[in-house]
């Protein structure tokens, strides 16, 4: 089988990375993609770089030996920690993480060059959206701040109300009643997407607000041209599932993140 | 070496057991004790029990091979799901949990019977609790209630102020406003001491509030004597902890479980 006809290996640390995988099934639709989300033991945003290096080459391993054309980390922390040791691990396959292309984003759409970054603890202490940012754009003044709750609150199904508007507050107006504030908040995780209704509220009509999931399956496809392995179009693409704990709770939790539902014939559990 | 010259081993998803290790420590000071926190796959309350039943057997074969007199399950989730395939791979080893002692202690301080549990998903779920305290109290009436967001908040050191209080309102104020409302609220997760006074404000001074740490260090007391094995009074215990996580990260947010700081020094880093 030719590369070409392979499919694309996306995962996470859990449900998050769909919202990545939604953008890429939306702009190719004629690849096939094997989706692990490694649920037995997220959350990652708290480990280790060790113990986030260590889980991500097994979640890696174990979609390469079922044969796939390219790695994409659909997951901040992942990203952020473990794309060196990925990349030394598969030099044959293009590998893609979230980081960069979030970075880039956020880049293009800064006025003022002044981004906040909001994320996993793993994600900010290592400082990889700061370095990424300041790649594209030396000037970039970065301020990034962990926000540990918003997993949890988000894996509860708690996206709006009171509650989630205090614990947002208590992360982000720090963060925006500086002078003068940040034009641009990068969303540093991919669950965070599912909170942008509380934190516009929280930070106002003003700043412009990024996630990495639209610009990370443009380098992706990208990618794929350039290495001439893209699926030929007119086909329409399978995704398959595994996760490594309860198939049923990971197709009811990530029908939200998926924005439609996970039939769970496509859900398989896993051990790593 | 004789049994009553080897260490206790009590384990936990994480920190949170180190609200039972302050118990036992306090009660049996001659006992040298290993305390293992499995902090790079917590937490473990919202996982299948398949996988808590395969992690609990992990960490308790871990400190098993390292010559131990007795188990002392220091985890809610485990105890509630782990407790019989834990008894069924050590026949010869006390095997202590956490959530026969809470209930126990429930039913003494209950009057009406009416008794309110809050606790992880995986441990409502499997309804341990519910069964012990029928056990000792066939007559009781009990009402459990899943708290996902609680151990993420203690975690974090958000333990009072409004955004805490809210939650535990969205949690709690349901199961104390119906009439006639519980006398007794167990706490059945580790880490939920820490937030007691928030409960208390949010339930009012009239119920009582039991937890697990006093009434299973006693049972370990009991299971020891019973058994032959405790260690010689007079001597001073020694304490050692193990992490599957940061050791520094362990030692910080662990030292307000045990209400004193822990020693770095008495820290190792494992891989399960």
């Amino acid at each position: 089988m030719s590369d070409q006809n392979l499919p694309i290996a996306l995962f996470d640390s859990g449900v998050g990375g769909l919202t990545v995988l939604k953008a890429v099934r939306r702009l190719l639709p004629a690849e096939d993609i094997l989706y692990l989300g490694d649920t037995a033991r997220l959350p990652y945003g708290a480990k280790s770089p060790e113990t986030v290096i260590r889980y991500t080459l097994q979640c890696a391993a174990r979609l390469v030996a079922m044969k796939v054309k390219c790695l994409v980390v659909a997951c901040n922390t992942m990203s952020a920690v473990g794309l060196p040791a990925l990349r030394a691990s598969y030099p044959a396959l293009p590998v893609i993480g979230v980081v960069e292309p979030g970075a880039a984003a956020a880049c293009r759409a800064s006025v003022s060059g002044r981004i906040a970054v909001i994320a996993t603890e793993s994600t900010v202490r290592g400082g990889a959206y700061a370095a990424a940012i300041r790649r594209f754009r030396p000037d970039a003044e970065v301020r990034s701040v962990s926000c540990p709750l918003f997993v949890p609150l988000v894996e509860e199904g708690w996206f709006d109300g009171p509650v989630v508007e205090g614990i947002a507050s208590h992360y982000l107006t720090p963060l925006f009643s500086s002078s003068p504030a940040p034009d641009c908040l990068v969303l540093g995780c991919t669950h965070y997407p599912l909170l942008q209704n509380t934190i516009r509220k929280v930070i106002g009509d003003a700043p412009c607000i990024v996630d990495s999931a639209d610009t990370t399956a443009a380098a992706l496809e990208a990618a794929l041209g350039k290495a001439g392995i893209a699926a030929p179009s007119g086909r329409v693409g399978t995704t398959r599932f595994f996760t490594t704990d309860d198939a049923l709770r990971f197709a009811r939790v990530g029908s939200a993140f998926l924005g439609r539902p996970v039939s769970l014939d496509a859900v398989a559990e896993i051990d790593l």
